[in-house]
C-alpha cells in the first residue's frame, strides 16, 4: 500500500465516502487508489464546483466529504466556495496534491505557497511529506473538520508521500465530535435577560426540533425569535417555527434591533451589516444592547436550546400549519416567481437559494409550503448555488431545487455537467433578468451617484443575451424556457416528476 | 474627487487605460468614477477571465492593464490566472475592493485575509486605507508591476478610502521601468563558456530581433540555441530564428541536455521538470553542468543579447524562410489539426495555445507559417487560453487564435461572452476529444498502474458529451462544428475573414 492508499483507507474507515474531484498529475496515485477504496469519486470540471459540492454535502448530512484539488491553482479555484463553507461551518476535508518534496525547491511552473492560500480559510492545515504520516494526518484532518464547530481542513499531500510505500495497518480513527456542555453561567445570564425587550438570534444549521424549542422559549419569556440573514441550512414550511429573519438591507435591519435591550446568540454571530455604507451603522444592535453568546457560530444548538427551554420552564406551543399559496397566473415577475415556487414545492425538497434580487419575495412565500430545507449564501462568494446543489443531491438522495440568478450562475456553470453525469435529481430555476440587478441597488446604497451611464453598461448582461437553457443543454442537462407564471409551475411540476436534472430558464424583469 | 477617482486618474495618467472588471458593492465608487476617466472597462463574468485577460494584454503589449476584483473571493477566483501571469512576468495591476476600514474588524460574511491570498502571488501588495494615500499607492503599484521583471501588483482599496474626498491634484507618475545594465562579469563568463558543448536557453518575451541576435551568437560560437517549454510570448514563422524548445516530457528533455557542459540563461530559469516522476531527475541539466545567468526570468533580453553578440563577434546569418504545409484532407486528428492551423494561418496572428495533447504536432507544424506570435501556459494553471485571448485581442487589435482543449476550456468558458460583447477578433478552435487525455499519459508516467477502471471514468468527458459549439452559442458567440481537416481549414479561413469571435468545435480522437 502507498500513501495515497492509506489516505483513502482512512477516509473510508471514518465514513468519508465521497470525494468531489478535479485531479491532476500530482493526484494520480490517489486516483489509482480509488479502484480499491470504498470512496465514490464525483468528477467536477472546475474546482469551485468540487468545493461547493463538499459544502452542500456537509450542510445536508452534517458529515464531511473530501475534495481532490491540484496544487495551488486548484485550491485557489476552489477557495471562494470554501470561504462559503467556512462561513457555514461545514466540515470539509480538502486534499490538495502537491509536488514531490524534493521538487518543491526547484520553483517549477506550478510551485506556489499553498499554505498561504489555505491560511486565509482560517481552518486546519497540514502538509504530509512522508507516506508513513499520511493516515495519521488524514485522521487529524477529519477530527478538525468535524469539530464542532465544523471547519475546512486542508491536507496537502506531497506526490512522493502519495506514491511511497507504507506498512499496511488499520486505518486510524478520527476523534469523535466534541460535545461541549452548556455554559451554566451563560445559561443563567440568558434566563435573566430573556423578556419582552429581548431576542434570541439563531444561526447555522437549524432543524424543526431546534426551531420549536426556540419558539417555546420565546413564547414563555416574551422574547422575539430571530434568525441570521444567511443560515447554513434551515428547516421550513407548514408546522415549523419561523423566526424573523434579519433583513439584508442594514438600513432596515437596524430598525429590527432598535427595541432590543438584550440579545441571546444561539449559533449566530453578533449581527453586523453585510457591507458598510456611508452614514449607516455597521453593528446592527444598539451600543447599549447586552449581547450574550449561548452557543457560538457552528456550535450545536439543540443541546443548549433544550437546556434553556428547561431553565425557562417553556411549555409546548402550537405551530401554525397554514396553506401554501395558490398557483399564480400571468406574467412572470419576482412576485409570481416566488408564488410559483411555493405553490408547487413538494415535501422534502432541499432549496439552494442564490436568487438574489429576483428572490426578494421567495422566503416569505414558502412559509407554509410543505416541509423543506433552505440553504443560503453564507459567505457572500457568488457562484455557490449550483455546486452546493450537487453536493446536497449526492448527500440526500432527495430532490434539490437550485434557484439561481443569471449573473451568479455564470461563476460556476460547470456544475450542470456533474448533475447530468451523476443523474442528480436537481431542478434549477435560472432567473434571467439580464442584469447584475443587485449592483444597481448597491450602487445607490453606497451613494455612488451620477454613474448611470457606466453602470447601465457595466451591469448589463443583455449584450449578448445569455441563453441559459442553451448553456444547460451544452452541458448535458435538459432545459426549457418559460416566460409566464403558469409555464413555470408546469415546468417545476414536470421536473419534480422526472428523475435527473432539469434547468428551467425563467425570463423575468428586474425586481426593483 | 474621491479616492476611487484619484485611483482612476492615476491609472490613466500612467497609461493604464484598460480595466478588466468583475465588480461588487465595495467597488461601486470605482465604477462610478469610470464615467469621467480615460479608462476602458471590459466586463468579465468571472474573475479568472479578468485576470487572464490582464495577463494576455501584458504579454502582447508589454504594458499593464488593471483588474477590478471583489474582496477575497474575487481575488481567489482570479488567482490561478494571476499565477500564470506571475510565471509570465506579466505586469498586472490588481485592484481589489474591500470593506471599509471600520467594518473589517466585525467579521462580516465577506471578510477574509486578502493579504494572505495575495502573498502567494509573490508580487507587490499594499492596502490603501486613506483616500489621500490612494493615488500614491496606485503609482507605486504601477512602478512595481512594470519592473522589470514584470509582476502582479495588488492594491487593496478599502471602501471608505474609495468614497472619501481627496484634495484634487496632479496624478503621481510611476517610476520609469528600470533598465539594469548588462553584468560585465556574467557577460565575460558567457563568452568563455559558449562553444560546441554549450547552449543558450531563452525564455520570457521573445521577438524576432532578439531571436536573431541569439541565432547569430550561436552560429558564431557553435552553441546550441534552446528555448524554455512555456515562454510568455515568442515570435515565430518564416524568417524567424527557431530555437529548440525543451520537450515537456522530462524523460526526453534530459537527453536534450545530456551533452551540455555550459548553459547560458537569457530570460529563462534553470530548466527543471514540470512535475517530479519516480526515478526521473527533476533538474534537467547534468549536475556538473555550468549554469550562467546572463538575464533572469522576466528581464529584458534584447540589451544583453546585443552585448553578447558584440562580445562574441557574431556576424549576420541567413534565417530560412521555408513554406507552410499544404492544406490537409481526410479525417481530423492531432496531425491534420496541426497542419490545418499552419496551412491557413495569416500573418500577424497572436496564438494562445492551450491545446495540450491535441497540440502535440502544432508548434512544429507552424515553423514556416507567416510571421505570428505564440503564447503558452506559463504557470500550468489550466483555463488560461480563452481569458488570455480576450486580453491579447484588446491589446493588439489583431486576430487572436485560441487553441483550446475541451477539458481546459471548461475552466473559464465565461471568456466567450466577453469576446462577443466586445466584438473581439478571436478565433477559438475547441478541441473536443472528450477526455482529460493528458491525465491518461501522466498516470502512466508517475507509475500509477492498475487504475484503468477508475481512470476510464474519471478522465472521461463523454458522459454527457460536451457540446462546445452549443456552449459558445449560449454565450453569444457564433459557432460551428467540424470533423474533417478540410472543414477545419474552411472554417478557419471563414473566421479570419469575419470580424468578431467564432468558435470552431473540432471533434477529433485522442492523440495518443
Amino acid at each position: 500500500m502507498n500513501g495515497a492508499g492509506a489516505l483513502l483507507a482512512t477516509l473510508a474507515a471514518n465514513g468519508v465516502n465521497v470525494v468531489f474531484a478535479n485531479p491532476g498529475t500530482s493526484e494520480m496515485h490517489f486516483v489509482a487508489g480509488l479502484d480499491d477504496a470504498d470512496v465514490r469519486a464525483v468528477l467536477c470540471l472546475f474546482e469551485g464546483v468540487a468545493t461547493g459540492a463538499a459544502d452542500g454535502y456537509a450542510r445536508v448530512s452534517g458529515r464531511p466529504a473530501a475534495t481532490l484539488l491540484h496544487l495551488g491553482p486548484g485550491l485557489a479555484n476552489g477557495w471562494a466556495n470554501l470561504h462559503n463553507a467556512r462561513r457555514a461551518h461545514s466540515p470539509v476535508v480538502n486534499i490538495v496534491g502537491d509536488h514531490a518534496t524534493y521538487h518543491a525547491s526547484l520553483d517549477a511552473p506550478l510551485q506556489s505557497d499553498i499554505a498561504a492560500v489555505a491560511s486565509a480559510l482560517e481552518g486546519w492545515f497540514t502538509r504530509s511529506e512522508r507516506a508513513d504520516d499520511v493516515a495519521r494526518d488524514a485522521a487529524a484532518a477529519i477530527t478538525a473538520a468535524v469539530g464542532p464547530p465544523g471547519r475546512v481542513a486542508t491536507l496537502v499531500l506531497a506526490a512522493d508521500a502519495s506514491w511511497s510505500e507504507v506498512q499496511p495497518g488499520p486505518a486510524p480513527l478520527a476523534a469523535p465530535p466534541m460535545a461541549p456542555g452548556v455554559d451554566a453561567d451563560a445559561l443563567a445570564r440568558c434566563v435573566r435577560a430573556l423578556g419582552p425587550r429581548s431576542a434570541i438570534l439563531l444561526g447555522g444549521r437549524l432543524d424543526a426540533t431546534a426551531l420549536k424549542l426556540a419558539g417555546q422559549i420565546c413564547a414563555a419569556s416574551g422574547a422575539r425569535l430571530m434568525m441570521e440573514t444567511f443560515p447554513a441550512i434551515v428547516e421550513r414550511g407548514a408546522g415549523v417555527v419561523d423566526p424573523e429573519r434579519i433583513i439584508y438591507l442594514s438600513e432596515f435591519a437596524l430598525h429590527q434591533f432598535a427595541e432590543i435591550d438584550s440579545l441571546v446568540l444561539v449559533g449566530a454571530p453578533a449581527p453586523v451589516g453585510f457591507f458598510a455604507y456611508p452614514d449607516v451603522a455597521s453593528r446592527l444592535t444598539r451600543d447599549d444592547c447586552e449581547v450574550i453568546t449561548l452557543v457560538g457560530p457552528g456550535g450545536d444548538v439543540a443541546g443548549p436550546l433544550a437546556a434553556l427551554a428547561a431553565a425557562t420552564g417553556a411549555a409546548p406551543i402550537e405551530v401554525p400549519v397554514g396553506e401554501p399559496p395558490a398557483r399564480p397566473y400571468g406574467d412572470l415577475n419576482a412576485q409570481s416567481f416566488a408564488t410559483a415556487v411555493a405553490a408547487t414545492l413538494p415535501a422534502g425538497v432541499v432549496v439552494a437559494d442564490e436568487s438574489n434580487t429576483s428572490g426578494v419575495h421567495l422566503f416569505g412565500a414558502c412559509r407554509f409550503a410543505p416541509r423543506h430545507r433552505w440553504m443560503t449564501l453564507t459567505g457572500g462568494a457568488i457562484g455557490y448555488g449550483l455546486p452546493v446543489a450537487v453536493g446536497a443531491a449526492v448527500a440526500s438522495g432527495t430532490r434539490v431545487l437550485a434557484l439561481e440568478s443569471d449573473g451568479s450562475m455564470l461563476y460556476t456553470p460547470q456544475a450542470l455537467w456533474t448533475m447530468a453525469r451523476e443523474r442528480l435529481d436537481v431542478t434549477v430555476v435560472a432567473l434571467a433578468n439580464g442584469r447584475y440587478a443587485i449592483l444597481d441597488l448597491e450602487r445607490r446604497r453606497v451613494g455612488a451617484v451620477g454613474a448611470d451611464a457606466v453602470s447601465e453598461r457595466l451591469f448589463d448582461l443583455g449584450d449578448p443575451r445569455l441563453d441559459l437553457a442553451g448553456l444547460a443543454r451544452s452541458l448535458g442537462v435538459t432545459a426549457t424556457t418559460v416566460t409566464t407564471a403558469h409555464e413555470l409551475c408546469d415546468a417545476l411540476e414536470r421536473s419534480y416528476a422526472t428523475s435527473g436534472p432539469t434547468v428551467i430558464e425563467a425570463r423575468l424583469p428586474v425586481a426593483f
